[in-house]
């Protein structure tokens, strides 16, 4: 870590901050420029508070010379983690698609779409038993009863479940769960990111609403530093001004991560637009820039024309969409 | 809520759509003009998922025409809400400072600050005992140990204490807090507003780092559909492009605010801008917005040069701004 | 263009706006809703001040029925526009790949760039001569000496070039440019855009930094209501909280834009990811979103080790990604 | 300047940036650490490419030490500039109001308005002549006649004008201008700037949609090297997710650009908010934060209803506000 002192920092108040840092157990390498004083900060600074440094008065800004993260970062770890789920595997060259209704509605739904999906190409099944809904007054899922109905498709079809964690002292009721997800909206409730990073379990990390990768990947560290090395990283569109699409899709985030991190990435292109025509182009292009797979909505219910236009899927569509991904992977190998 | 058919609709989809929202026991008002068909939902439209309806394939768009917040709309309460904190009142003209340190450190650190920021005229105490990191790294605060020191200065003092809960099971801890404050990313963390809406204590809730007024409503009519009225909104910056402060502070939120709901408003100028010079501005410039009152980060180390330039005050720099909102508050009735 | 007038809108007060829409020469539909009253404009609705009727003290909200665009809306014109630029043609499932260095520097470099991308797929050479610069002290490029060094290159090549245009008093310098260059910075200076709608060349159409879909379409409709149909749009990534990358590029524009609008879309992933090392996985992204052509930053020294990590590619890694982007077409095929 | 090299850069590519960087002039200060290697530049570092700098392969970031902008820059003029229009004076103590119809529209309603904001505090008159406009099909105000008009009103208060120029090619009708403005849209329109800083003409700068402060200052340090030193700043917003104001209104830019620059600082809540009912709140909060003035559209016709919502003022809220901000100021003294 670098702290660059302002012009007219006297040696006293240079001696006092120097001090300072070497009792956090830090090397301090002064460089005594003509204008500018230089603070080269050796050891462990990931607990440095850069914010409180960079706001001291004599201090004109700080900057990090080696990433905050850790277990995550590719530096320490050169090779692609592979995560696997039951039989199947996740990064370094393993392709794999979560696919499945927004919310787990009846039985013969989750297995109907979870036996339409297998057939195209999925290899994870998703839906959503417990919701975070915007309003209270919305449908908050099935919850316990939605699980129950998730394992049964899992046992109908083979395929591995994957649904979302709201709520830490729901996690006994996980315990079937094949992938845990951290939505959105829990990417910083960091009581339940360290309580998921307690079980072995994989966990589908979301991207914040409006969170930088670094701080995605802090969160990821939170899983990993309490000893669970499996966490896939989901990237789902971030809030910008732009209004068309539900979010905007970042889909340099993929290699970005790739360079940073060894952890596999996702990307999930239907809550990223919002919209069911935006999804097989997206899909595509994310499977272009590098995802490691993709998690997809698909409805049951391709005859009933009112969600025909939906962020999620009919079969069929899926259908095609996973022959272009394959198309797409063939492509570039 | 208003639904805009495409163009080209045939009335076999208008029926099969209308059937649908009937079901949803709605009445729906049809409006035939020459080129678009428009759809009148009356009747409880909070439940109706916009972004499903806006989604189908026959639907322009949908707009809402009556708020989606109830309980917290100012429509069905006209008169402002006053929050009761033991002798404190905040909102309907009420003002009130709470102040105090980033962290509960030591017990002569947080009895010291509370004396000074009561001489100065903070009516209420806050400090950090769970805290959130971005890091798991980094300091996570003294927990448990902090919430009693809290109460010492309390007993010491005679101010209420406000204090950050992240977690759920740790409700209990929390029994003495006076003002249980949800952080803004805890904002959308549904599970703990239910909980936190099961109390009677005020809870002070943060604005997340890119949350709309209307999400934060509508987290608020979460707390409040659980059966507690005492809510307590607190502006603390949103995350833009901009990089000299840490966040933009949104004063414009706080009139709006007060036309939307009822309730209380308060402003966080320390963490919005991340800068102790920039506070003092700030917080007269809030206060003259119409604020009903402000959280400040207030230090105890008014001899330890390194902290002064940091986003906390020292007490001095605090009753020196304290003085000024007081003046402007003279100066606006 | 639907308004919702508030509820306890006299008639008195909604007889009077509506009178004054109908001298706007627009016909109104009165829908009377048991709470609320809609009115529905028809007629040339694109000349009403959405702000200002949303603005009024009655209206609870504005929203368009129809796109406010009309030449650039594929509505009106179906088929995908094809624009030619010499023996190139640009859209309707034609690609070309534009490239060059950042800035015009040298016969040899612009020369030796052209060569090289013509050799590896480009079909149109870039260059800057006027440069759009932050500083006034920084090279703001060669100006008209540079303009003549382009078409060197393009005697030399027989390549097209585009170029950017920042000032209308320059246009007649452009004569012999086959594209010029709208750039993010320009992309609502109207004077200028007006300026280009009076030639008849081809436009490249940069978006903004914060502009929205609407508006990049509002000012590609200011060239063609001049009279100019050959207009290209360009995403070259919007500006958000994320530093990582100079820019999020928003790849879900381009299927976005093909369903809004005729005119062809480009993407370039240099200006959009500031790192040359995103360029090639994000070239093939946006190929696979159904772009319609890349702009790509090449520059013409591979020796010189300083710039290799820089935002511009090698011509090597150039053709590599120009071999990917091929296999990607003929994938999606 | 600062560049931090990646850890492995060879003492060769060492060599080979330094002699890069001391061909632009500058001296470079090598600071080997355990791990890393700092340069410190030293000299005229406003030339240097930050971004071409810190994308090289070998550079891990790069920083600034000092700021790029040098005649507006605060420490090199640390009193306040103030500007002269005619007998009224901005900045340095000095508080100025703009105040007037967004368009001129006749004789008349100029100088009613003009009459009006003059008796109620405004020291400037202010109304569009040139009008930018999202739309090609929108009214673009009256051009070279609205001038004229303003002249008259100009004669007939004794009021200076302010208005905003969109064309270089317009200058020449601005001769008997007081104030000319740059809008949002074109204040990264360099040549436009290079223009107006070739007169002596105050120049009012609206800050950009989505450009930083550093920009921001960027581009009046254009209108000053040219040799311009009248220049005003004038906050009005910026673009952010939230959408139930038009922008954003940033407050904390008012203190910041005061501690960055010597330049007056303005703020425009009308264009900011969109709402009249948050122009008055608005006003108060930025006179609060040390703005040196204020820009406020008032429009002409209280009597007429339809525009009683809308962003403009009634003289009679006008001369409201302008009484609450004389008392803000005089609290604040």
């Amino acid at each position: 870590m670098i702290a660059v002192l302002k012009p007219g920092t006297t040696p006293e108040q240079t001696d006092h901050l120097v001090q300072w840092l070497k009792n956090m157990n830090l090397d301090v390498h002064i460089s005594q420029g003509r204008e500018v004083t230089i603070l080269g900060l050796i050891g462990d600074t990931s607990r440095v508070d850069m914010d409180l440094l960079g706001s001291l008065e004599i201090v004109e800004s700080v900057k990090r010379v080696s990433e905050p993260f850790k277990q995550v970062n590719r530096k320490f770890h050169p090779q692609d983690s592979v995560i696997e789920v039951g039989d199947v595997k996740i990064g370094g060259g393993h392709f794999a698609i979560i696919a499945g209704p927004c919310s787990v509605e009846t039985e013969d739904q989750i297995i109907e779409v979870a036996q339409s999906v297998k057939a195209s190409g999925a290899s994870i099944l998703r839906g959503g038993a417990f919701k975070p809904r915007t309003s209270p007054y919305a449908f908050q899922g099935l919850g316990e009863d939605g699980l129950k109905l998730l394992l049964k498709a899992k046992q109908a079809t083979g395929l591995p479940i994957c649904t979302e964690l709201m709520n830490l002292v729901h996690l006994d009721l996980f315990a079937d769960v094949d992938i845990i997800q951290i939505g959105a909206r829990n990417m910083q409730n960091f009581d339940l990111l360290k309580e998921v990073g307690k079980t072995k379990k994989p966990i589908l990390l979301k991207r914040g609403l409006a969170n930088t990768l670094e701080e995605w990947l802090m969160s990821a560290e939170y899983i990993m530093s309490e000893g669970n090395q499996n966490v896939i990283l989901c990237e789902r569109g971030i809030r910008t001004y732009e209004t068309f699409t539900r979010n905007t899709l970042d889909l340099a985030a993929v290699p970005s991560l790739h360079a940073l991190t060894h952890l596999p990435v996702l990307v999930d292109p239907s809550h990223a637009t919002g919209k069911a025509w935006l999804v097989p182009p997206m899909a595509v292009a994310a499977t272009a820039a590098g995802a490691d797979g993709l998690m997809i909505e698909v409805h049951n219910d391709p005859a009933h024309a009112l969600c025909d236009g939906a962020q999620s899927l009919s079969p069929e569509k899926f259908a095609e969409v996973s022959r272009k991904v394959q198309r797409i992977r063939e492509a570039l190998k």
